[in-house]
């Protein structure tokens, strides 16, 4: 059987079951965005890894030495928001090709460094090797959290409302361009900029962990599409979404104008905007969001419900049901 | 400047310097074979983390998907082992090319879950992608540690005597088969099972850590050539290495004797060997040897001294001075 037969999440399954057997039930491992291990009665390690392989998620010529070394980072970071924790170590192990130089490998470390700086998350090991073909980059995050604090993707409820922490699309609108090669407007290398240089929502993770009425959260890394299913599969629940709804830059809204590209498609699919995903007691919506807004000065935007239609994630646009081809990112999947 | 130019370890030096800066005098950083972190007044936390890439840690048509899942897991292990800890939990990034089956990947997790089974240590996550020319495997280990019983690198005494856990070489020579493509004798098939089936020494590493008499520990992944060095570096001392006590297997010296192969080089700098390389006070040595013999029916194995000669490695063979061409693996160096 092929890879592409069952598909990235097929097989995490497919392995995952053997190791989630009897492990003790306060360890959260495979399932989550990161594994939470107990430290002692109040407080927990999360731990968080993620690989990215040249071709297969950066393009080394579009994308600066700085840059990546900030996306390798910054993807992880965005794990440990997602359980309303706070990262405190990193761990890279670096596979570099024959071509690179040492003032490329030093570029890279300072746009790592650069954010770690910014979160306090300090570097304590990992492994550099050879790599033929691509470049490779594999970062570990640990970090810490009050249990109390913990927001795992396995807590919505029947009528919560759905919110994102940030503008949707932008990050996949910038791919778009980075794959269609087309030629790059002021705007289209501002949309690249968030598909380069993504910002975890660390503080707002942070924040909203300390919230009891927010009940599940995650972040969005394949697009709502793809991470909404992992979100209904783990609640066992189902979620609308209101297109209409869906929170777009004023940049993603004029290149999909010119281009006639379809905005809700980006927004809900194009993946890695790295913003939170979170489901909402709807009593507690209005103060939530109005706290939300004093601190951050941004809006939490409210983008859909919890339902009791099990496993079912539908959109609709302007109240009435919409439908995408493909919705969410697969790696061994064809596009 | 071409990374070859400095290699892998000056590569190391450069970046983790900026890293080290500042840290928390508690915390041990890049430098070990593992980073330590503390969890309470007694016990610490132990991270490693190592990339395999094909090509350049395997090829992938002569070990099995059993072995690779076994020794990606082994290598990790061996550092928790060689700080005298106890390893836990495991993450594993997976790089996959298109060619691979399900089959494939299935057997790639038997070996890995086996021998994290016989540990007790447990996968809580990690991430899969694909890869579109060379199988990526990095795997981040995390283990405990009573504070006490930690060994370092960097504790290595004027006068201890080196010792290692287990015969040397047997690796080296199995790559050596692998690489020359000579038609393989059941010898030669043994040899390549070590190296692609190593047996991380964790209770020996474990039961060394518990003895006051072992003063610096690390594991051989490189070749004593390389890994003594790092000791000597660590230690601010110097190493002399007896190459006749060097402990060889009958297999490796049959070998050897056939193929006019170097069996002290490839004993010092074949690498791969994952034992562990000790530092022992001389006073303590006659009663820990004793021990380790009763308890692990194997020769704790003397093979040099540690010398005040400052950053120098030195070789002697039956009290002559010995010089080798290269001593140890570097990944970015040519060879």
């Amino acid at each position: 059987m092929k890879l592409s037969d069952i598909g990235e999440f097929g097989l995490i399954d497919r392995f995952s079951k053997d190791f989630l057997k009897n492990l003790p039930k306060d360890i959260t491992g495979i399932g989550d965005d990161a594994a939470v291990i107990p430290w002692n009665q109040k407080q927990s390690l999360l731990v968080t890894t993620d690989m990215l392989i040249e071709e297969s998620h950066f393009i080394k010529s579009t994308i600066s030495p700085e840059e990546l070394g900030h996306k390798s980072l910054a993807v992880n970071l965005s794990d440990i928001a997602a359980m309303g924790g706070t990262p405190t170590f990193a761990f890279l192990s670096l596979g570099l090709t024959p071509d690179l130089t040492v003032e490329w490998v030093d570029r890279f470390f300072k746009g790592f460094q650069s954010l770690a700086e910014k979160y306090s998350v300090r570097l304590l090991g990992g492994d550099t090797t050879k790599s033929k073909e691509s470049i490779i980059i594999n970062v570990t995050v640990l970090g810490n959290i009050q249990n109390k604090h913990i927001k795992f993707r396995s807590n919505a409820s029947l009528g919560d409302l759905v919110c994102v922490t940030g503008k949707l699309g932008d990050s996949g609108a910038g791919l778009k361009f980075l794959l269609e090669q087309k030629p790059l407007s002021q705007t289209a290398k501002r949309l690249i900029r968030h598909h380069h240089q993504p910002e975890p929502h660390i503080s707002e993770g942070q924040w909203l962990g300390r919230k009891s009425g927010v009940h599940a959260m995650m972040d969005i890394s394949d697009g709502i599409g793809s991470d909404a299913k992992h979100l209904i599969k783990s609640s066992e629940c189902g979620i609308d979404i209101y297109l209409d709804r869906l929170p777009l830059s004023e940049d993603l809204k004029s290149v999909c104008a010119t281009h006639k590209w379809n905005a809700y498609k980006l927004a809900s699919s194009g993946g890695e905007d790295y913003c939170l995903l979170l489901t909402v007691d709807p009593k507690a919506f209005a103060k939530l969001s109005a706290d939300f807004l004093a601190t951050f000065h941004r809006p939490l935007f409210m983008i859909g419900e919890v339902t009791g239609n099990i496993g079912i994630l539908n959109y609709s646009l302007h109240e009435k049901p919409y439908t995408f081809e493909n919705s969410g990112w697969d790696h061994f999947k064809k596009h």
